[in-house]
């Protein structure tokens, strides 16, 4: 077996579910819907749980022609076909945490990732530095989760408050929330870069999805 | 009690008036119409002002279904629900410049924000320093301001040149007007940070919101 | 009387004291010791203090050669002739914080210039956002300030905490303390710029001087 | 207790090795000998392991001279107070990767961060992506490692390659490893911000001793 | 003869083909639909094939009414006017390579070019180092290719790992291909300039045409 | 008289024509239609040529419901409002030189600008340096032009070329024609100034008015 | 005769000054001090002036050896050979004015070229934009220049001032005096770039010499 | 075999030779100049020609310890040990250009380095575009060339012109050369991916080895 099927436009890994835990996602930006709906009608005829990111509803359209029981998460732009059930661990949680109300999409797009790969996810939204006594009315659910994802733009000081706190890894995601000097969320990578907190790492601005699964990863060890 | 409202998708700080002077401002961007709507509707149940920034004509139009009395500055792009009235204090003037008229709609962000929080707010306009006689007309405003606002694009240097005619603090606001090289707002942004007149800060560009928060804030200081 | 005194490579404002109620400051960096020498020199006819702010040691030297009552602050790179001294307002404090250790000299920069200009001045270092228990350790003093100044380099987070844990206004100065992604304090800048709490206005990087002057500035409002 | 030791230029966080399983670390840039040593001296009164980050000869002299058990790692720039000993758990391997030889010193400041908090690790260096059949010959050791640190510079490809050839996190730390367009690793820390393979996080550029520290938190976890 | 036709907006160049072995191409954006289609009319008078670049459907209709032998690659925005055919030496292949489907529309243009000049194409899409198990499957053609073109956006990593795995001449092609910290195909742009494989060399963020020339001019060598 | 027509809005500069031999334009962007046509409706009243650069047509028909005399340059986006006319002088002439077709607008922007003035301009368009035979054929025009201005995107090489061939002033105006490395006029800005050509200086990037004005500016020295 | 004089590591152009009006300049960076000398030896022997850029006192000394003659200015690093005198004509003055004192280094590598090309150069210094009545008491001095040369760092914002005070060409020269926020004259150079200004024209950070030669050029028109 | 020779901090690559047809370089920079002797000398068991890049004097003194046959070019920064030698093909020449007498070191790295791998090297040095007679005076060895290396600093625009008047692969090498907004390279490097000549590819900043390996590459092609 060859590792992978060929379409021509796009060759899907099927080999890597077995390496890695989980499926090869879709990503959607540059893609024509066509191309989107025929990748995941392919990986369909397996049996793992299928993901596209950054998915127009456009494309969810095209997608769902071909395959009837795909979901679709507007605000977290993701389309889910859910193939397997896994019953999470209630006592390993992973909590999503904004800093405001408009990084809530990226967060979703964390949160759904995470709770598809089977994992408990709580979220707590909108607890930005601004008004610190909003989040330290969340220290008991921060100092019990496993993991934490900290999604946040403008200047990003959260995910150095929160890393400060807790003793588990965070995630931190930059977003592209702000404006002027936010340059689409270069401040925030920076911030987030640069946190002397112990145990913060980064990955790509708005890269919600990205952070969902190295949760679901770290989480999974034991 | 919690020390603010939760709505699921946001947390409306009723912690921070008593705290502050001033509510919580409502930043629209990345918010739906319905979540503003929300907010200012939850927020009106107090007995502070509120101001919505960045708010488009469509967002407008959502929070006055279930908040009638708001207003909207379209140039500003602020809704404001006036819930209380300070009598300004004549004496003590926030005098808001800026280098040009496409430059208005910010400096009109900074003059209705600190006109809301009880202060007399004086403008002038269209004095950039490409013809300086300009501004030296307007010398007896500018030395009988207690704080000044400064909004500028392109080279952004009446910050400067204001700065080094007053005594009193000069808030810089960079904003986006230019072109090319300037970077919206980035050559602006940085002109203002190297001020070397006496006095002078920056905010974000394009941030009159801020600017006209902090010169309340200033001009309440006795 | 023409306003500034000739010296050929330099014009020194005797306009401005009266104009700023202080001294115009003396930048030495580009500048020959011997022409700081000579600057300072001549400033030392009048009655004013003087400051001769990024000095290095052998800068110092040749100003002392020809002003011998000079004075010399190592780690704020300051050489200070005090030539009047104000009785402080006790009650009106002026509160320097840092994040860390490293940004100390950029605050004492900014701690001596408000001293020299006549304010009350208190310290509180190595505060930084990634341990906050520090911070939270010292909420007297923060909210007994009048004005604030926070230094902090790395994700200059602490403004925005800062910020929005007191109703004064906030100096932000990034400093260029750190490594890597830092890039010489812009990350810290860029923070600062998109801090969503109120009353936070920035400096240039490691502007320490500039800050004081401003604290100074608005100290003395009233 | 106060939660910290009071040194004037420095808050000593007592709190946090209960709260992270690790003492604070030194960050020596910035600071003088001096004021490391008596960090140093102060930290070593407690129980834990102290580890002084980008020291300089200069600096370990200092220190050695009020804390002479302390030990220098030259090339990774750390000074190291050992003051318990964790038995690791073999099966657990940390593995550590770089590029090129130049990558070594940043390599083992992450290396010896996590052996210093009781884990096993392993080390392949020189493995980069132009001579690809290097890296695949350790494709044992790749698969059996628990948690991996890639460390390179240039273009920071490896990061990616070895996320796609794993199931275990990766943490990416971007070198400052190049010339020209490397721009002193920005090239690296893009590349791997960017990379698409799953459970790969990125620290700040050269920042050895916060992978090791986060390669050791969620190596701990079970 | 003067080497050129003037058009007063245009000079065409009919002194090259002689000297470049191939037409002037026109770069369509920023010229009117009109001025391209006059343009394309004018070289059609001569015996060479046409490439016009970056056309939108828009300008292919205003060339196909003055040309209507004109043909259109949609995905590849590239209007084809064949007026010459030659055969192809099927020993001395092309490879054009992608990272993903979303860079085929910039694969396209360079393999097109390359075919217009003459030359034999092959294809291999979608084997990004993410999944390198997909690229090591195409080795044989990766070995006999004579030259090859690399087209990725994200971290470009595969150029550096294909240029490590061949001995001829690899056109590295950053694509815009990304969101977040890819900047618009910067990030691929500086991994591949940094790429320390050897025989890697890099064009423009997105310019297949280029690359397709440069193949082709290299793969004509004797 | 205050030597400026006061509109609110904006300030009329009815000082600068004596003083700079040419009425202050309108920067038409950021400024809505109808205040567009009230300043020229305003400035009508006067007896100079009346310019407004950047303007929409939208822009041009409110304005010349205002003011019927009104012209509009699509391409060049002026509106030009002739009162006088000036006779140039034949034998002084303004050479304007772009590298392509897209370059056009923006030296129309020029060229008009510098014929309002008064002065002979002549065009030569789509020389660009990477067919420099088509420039050379343009010789005697280029060494007998009294000032040049030569626009370029991409690399903005021809500035260099002209500027080494003349010995005349050369005003290099970078244009924003380019894609991907171009940055939006960029790399053009950063090679005009880096030119080492004797007699090059550089505007805004696109600023063709700016190019203009000082080209007539320099034409009428004597 | 070929045009130039081959030295093997450089061709020495004697074709230039016929079509220059001026000697073509050795720019010393990158040079090593023989070369150099070489250079000037190889000029001399013609009868020209010569004048090489941004030599340290060690290139001088190795040009001495070889061409006795030569003079060093060591603030602005020029080495003069002077062969010819022109009379300058005294009613046309070129103005060179700075914003510091430690921009005059870059003023005098203007002035010394200016006036080593025969022209009358008058100099104001110190006249920064934050004291702007030092500028004013020089109002005779700018409306009476021909050509003004405007050296700045920090914000340069003296460039647009001056621009809007005279109906002259003013040449800005962005100098790399500042910190923090000034990048090295990035700010400055993007504060001149964006002047709204008539007649402002930019050459590179630093570039004295660019802007002395152009002056020269400029003022020798009639 | 394993196809690499291990050293513990370096994985000789003894598999590439025979893939490559030329040894793998060690690039000096960040190697201690014993790890370089080790390499060289583990290299100089097997029987290819050996070459270390970026090697300071304090290297090579290391390496020709134990390497005593090692040559050193001091201003090329290059080790060479010579252990076959090649009879170049006088037909197929690869010619080195550079745009100034600054950029020479860069192109000797390239000379070199292809004169190394058995090929015909000519060199034509400041032919910058300033001066452009002195390019064209060498046209007949630009059109005899079979590839060509242009390296230019500044605006780089030499790239470009050599690119149109030739036919044959140009490999532009930006080099550091320059000041100010050259910024240390940038403005070189954009202006030669922008180059509208077809056949020019870029490689890293002062990559000369990069450039002759593949000038080497592309001139075996047959």
């Amino acid at each position: 077996m060859s590792g992978f099927d060929e379409l021509g436009f796009a060759k899907i890994d099927n080999h890597r579910p077995v390496r890695r835990g989980f499926p090869e996602a879709v990503f959607c930006e540059g893609k024509t819907p066509d191309q989107v709906a025929q990748i995941v009608q392919k990986m369909n005829e397996g049996e793992r749980n299928i993901l596209a990111t950054r998915a127009s509803r456009q494309t969810f359209d095209a997608v769902q022609k071909l395959t009837p029981e795909a979901e679709y998460h507007e605000s977290a732009r993701l389309i889910v076909v859910r193939k397997e059930t896994i019953e999470p661990d209630p006592d390993r949680v992973i909590l999503v945490v904004t800093a405001g109300t408009s990084d809530i999409p990226v967060a979703e797009e964390a949160a759904i990732t995470a709770e598809l790969m089977g994992h408990k996810v709580d979220r707590v939204f909108d607890v930005g530095v601004a008004g610190i006594h909003r989040l330290f009315a969340q220290h008991e659910k921060l100092s019990q989760a496993n993991v934490l994802v900290v999604c946040a733009g403008m200047e990003g000081a959260l995910a150095s408050v929160v890393g400060g706190l807790v003793s588990k890894p965070v995630i931190a995601v930059p977003t592209s929330v702000g404006y002027g000097a936010s340059f689409n969320g270069i401040a925030a990578l920076l911030g987030m870069l640069n946190s002397c907190a112990a145990g913060v790492s980064v990955v790509n601005i708005d890269n919600g999805f990205g952070a969902g699964r190295l949760a679901g990863m770290i989480n999974s060890m034991r």
